[in-house]
């Protein structure tokens, strides 16, 4: 829709999540990914050890590749939260804890010496899927970043929506459970306390420490702390049963929230990534039955449930692209 | 936005919804509304009876006006249910029982013997409410209208959102209790099932069958079926506990509803209008309450959550003003 023509040199993406950072230089294009960094968040440090880590990555990532930061049109940080985007700050941040109005995007630039974008994670990654990944062409989309948190984002008409003062999409705090458990910001029945990789391995723990047999507890030698969505997915590929009940229950409440999408927005396309949307069909084809028979058949008809093709790389790609349609500001 | 000027000539408008159809004379301009005529819908006689009814309440209004049908400019339908307004359909509506792909425009056009147009009922409320009531102005705004059942229409950057196929803003039927009571579009836990005045009177019958005392009793004379959301409204306002008890349980669940629209939209205005809104602040309260301590901070500080201004005229009123916009095609 716009074009990337802002700036010709490379832009410093950041992914900012609630379990990892990711941080990569992104070629002028905005289409390719030259270099990578990855380490954890640690969120509980707090935002300024979280910065300092993202600044670190940066370091290692420049002087990979040999460059300098002079060099590079801009620094583009997707974060996880609710984003003011003309501001430049994280207005509050569940899996970011203590985050409330950081001004991320000037204390980057303040480090980094570069001109800097913050974005919201979701928003990002459903950027790049609409821009270069299986989103291409489609006007209306929702896309969900199933992770540590659910992310949400919306696109409508082509463009962005991001509602009047810039938090819309905030899908994974959607209720579908009025009177369910707890979630990190405050509500209770959750998406993102039903069927994040978080709920994934609390509830799997939860069984396995009741007793119930599984092979999780071999996978972490029976520290059921070191349960996680991704060794949950593992067991389940095994045939562990419990694995595989604690998947379809998640399956089933993900299922759930996009019924409320496809009635609300009858959206052409509803693309699924983050980390536990690596689980594939696993994941998605008890989604798409719990749609099929739940949803309004008008519109459950006119949606395809499909997997980001983008991946891990989502974020970054379009926290780039957008910043270079920026012009780089 | 848009002018209302493809028409000189008074426009038919109905409403029909799943317990009343309202038909009116609206003037030209589709600022007035010049007579009205109600009757009940009777929805389970199916839709030859519902279009017999109809259009002897547009007769009973010409003749009443002393008008002749070739003044008309349109007749302007809004019609309770999932609508392909391109087609002019209704592709299927849970409180119309039976109603599937039944092409009501044309049904019209042809016992009328003007044109007509078909658009979604909450979809009319909410253009109605846009372009003359409470959201004038408002560009991103979610209507509800609370009734027999519980539609929903959206407002984006000052348009109409309808979806990739005709049926989005179908928030009634957001789940928001994944395992609740059955809905009537086969779903179960919709927010209709749990906060529409079908519900209200649903579960206030239920309470008072159980002997649990209630001055619902005498107000409906033991016959139980004969309570309804505004009986139980009437009750509250006595200060019958039973009946307090059940509305502020769906507008809790209603509530629910909210927090939901106010994290994915984040929108400016929420406007509820239908039967049961009519309430008021009895039902107001205690949902501005629910989205004040559930919702995300900034987008609950964003939004307005407000009664709707034109009441049981804003269908036929954005029905007028829709189809004259259109030119009266």
């Amino acid at each position: 829709m716009m074009k990337a023509d802002g700036c010709r040199s490379p832009v410093i993406a950041v992914d900012l999540g609630g379990t990892k950072i990711a941080a990569g230089i992104v070629s002028a294009g905005g289409y390719e990914i030259l270099a990578r960094e990855y380490c954890p968040t640690l969120a509980d440090d707090g935002i300024e050890a979280i910065v300092e880590r993202v600044v670190s990555a940066v370091g290692r990532l420049i002087s990979r590749q040999d460059m300098d930061l002079s060099r590079v049109c801009c620094a583009s940080i997707a974060a996880c939260g609710v984003i003011d985007p003309e501001a430049g700050v994280i207005v509050f941040s569940p899996n970011l804890p203590g985050c409330r109005n950081i001004p991320l995007r000037d204390m980057l630039r303040d480090r980094l010496g570069v001109k800097a974008v913050l974005i919201n994670d979701a928003n990002a990654a459903a950027w790049g899927e609409h821009q270069l990944g299986v989103g291409k062409g489609v006007d209306n989309l929702v896309c969900l970043t199933v992770g540590t948190g659910i992310g949400g984002a919306i696109i409508i008409d082509g463009r962005l929506y991001t509602g009047s003062s810039g938090s819309a999409g905030e899908i994974g705090h959607m209720v579908i459970e009025a009177n369910g458990p707890r979630c990190r910001c405050g509500n209770t029945g959750c998406l993102e306390a039903l069927a994040s990789g978080t709920a994934i391995a609390r509830e799997a723990a939860a069984h396995v420490s009741r007793g119930e047999p599984s092979s999780l507890n071999e996978i972490v030698a029976g520290r059921l702390e070191d349960i996680t969505a991704e060794k949950v997915a593992l067991a389940a590929r095994e045939g562990d049963s419990l694995a595989l009940n604690v998947i379809n229950q998640a399956a089933t409440y993900l299922g759930v929230g996009m019924v409320n999408l496809v009635n609300i927005f009858n959206p052409e396309m509803i693309v699924v990534g983050g980390g536990v949307a690596r689980m594939g069909d696993l994941l998605l084809d008890p989604v798409r039955r719990v749609v099929r028979e739940r949803a309004f058949l008008v519109s459950a008809e006119a949606v395809s449930i499909v997997s980001s093709r983008l991946g891990n790389d989502a974020g970054m790609l379009g926290a780039a692209i957008f910043a270079l349609q920026q012009g780089g500001k």
